[in-house]
């Protein structure tokens, strides 16, 4: 039973390892590279670790770094989706489900449910943890356009106010972060790099 | 103070993007296309969460997860060290020392003196974590090289006696995972996509 897990747990090992292959819209710091799902999610749990200290509430930390490090694996069937597409959902979709059923599936059927449940509390967004983990992958692409003159904003002719909507959820995991992140977005409206409306010029 | 703080920790969270770009030697599953760093890390601390249980001993899964995240951060600043590169030395070089202070150095001082000896441990490898942490970095590549006709093995006519020298370390970890890892390696030479002794042909 032991190695019949381990086998289960090694294919999935294995298949995961696409995830290196799905492109974000957003780019590396200071770059023209675009970040894939398996560095954003390496990325996020370095922050995690780093900054969990300003969580509004006492987090479980190895819950929240589970989360973020396995949050995009369901795009690996169904895609990367911008978070600025208005014309698709976001939240669980039945394709983004169907896709957690099939790669948790391939691990043995208890951990499978343990990686699905924890999918699907950082999809639902209403824990501590989950709240932080949602924090986290707000303020990443943050800092990298910031860092990029704009960079998805400015491509995707993305305003200040959608901008706002947005990164506003990071302030339900650590006020002190909305805080920075606050000031981040203001700056980068004063600096032009963010447009205040987003009227077609 | 508190603000203090979070400015050195983003500045930290900006400068490890640079993980990104350190290639390593092996490559993808199934692929040609080179693994880089944080992409391994990410790979490392997903096979640290699945696997777990396997361990020899009980381990603080939260502290392995650290561990394999920031293992290779100093290769920023020190580059990727090939394992079967005999001519360099591979552990806690002065280089990746003075690596390790400048990079974690960026952090909060208790926060950087944290992952400064999280990271001297990994490198230790004494502790039931370490020995977990470093079984896991050894898989990873054996599972890829499998996949891709020997890998780096055959691309750097690398040999039965250095491979079998360099896993073994798996045990330390998990007796478990090294069985399979040891069935792994033998199946190989008899595939003849590991060669049993390396005289130039």
């Amino acid at each position: 039973m032991e190695n019949e897990n381990l086998l289960k747990q090694i294919a999935f090992i294995k298949e995961i390892d696409k995830l290196k292959y799905i492109q974000r819209k957003t780019r590396l710091f200071n770059s023209d590279r675009h970040e894939n799902d398996a560095e954003h999610s390496w990325h996020l749990a370095m922050m995690t670790i780093v900054l969990a200290g300003h969580a509004n509430k006492a987090i479980d930390v190895l819950k929240v770094v589970k989360m973020v490090l396995i949050h995009d694996i369901v795009e690996i069937d169904a895609g990367d989706t911008f978070i600025y597409d208005t014309a698709k959902n976001h939240s669980n979709t039945e394709e983004e489900l169907i896709a957690a059923k099939r790669i948790f599936g391939l691990l043995p059927a208890e951990q499978g449910a343990e990686f699905i449940a924890i999918w699907e509390e950082f999809e639902a967004g209403t824990t501590d943890e989950a709240k932080f983990a949602k924090s986290m992958d707000r303020l990443e692409p943050l800092l990298q356009n910031t860092s990029n003159q704009g960079g998805t904003w400015a491509e995707f002719n993305v305003g200040y106010q959608q901008v706002y909507e947005k990164k506003k959820a990071i302030k339900n995991g650590s006020a002190i972060i909305w805080n920075y992140a606050e000031s981040l977005i203001n700056d980068s409206v004063e600096q032009g790099i963010l447009k205040k409306s987003t009227e077609i010029e």
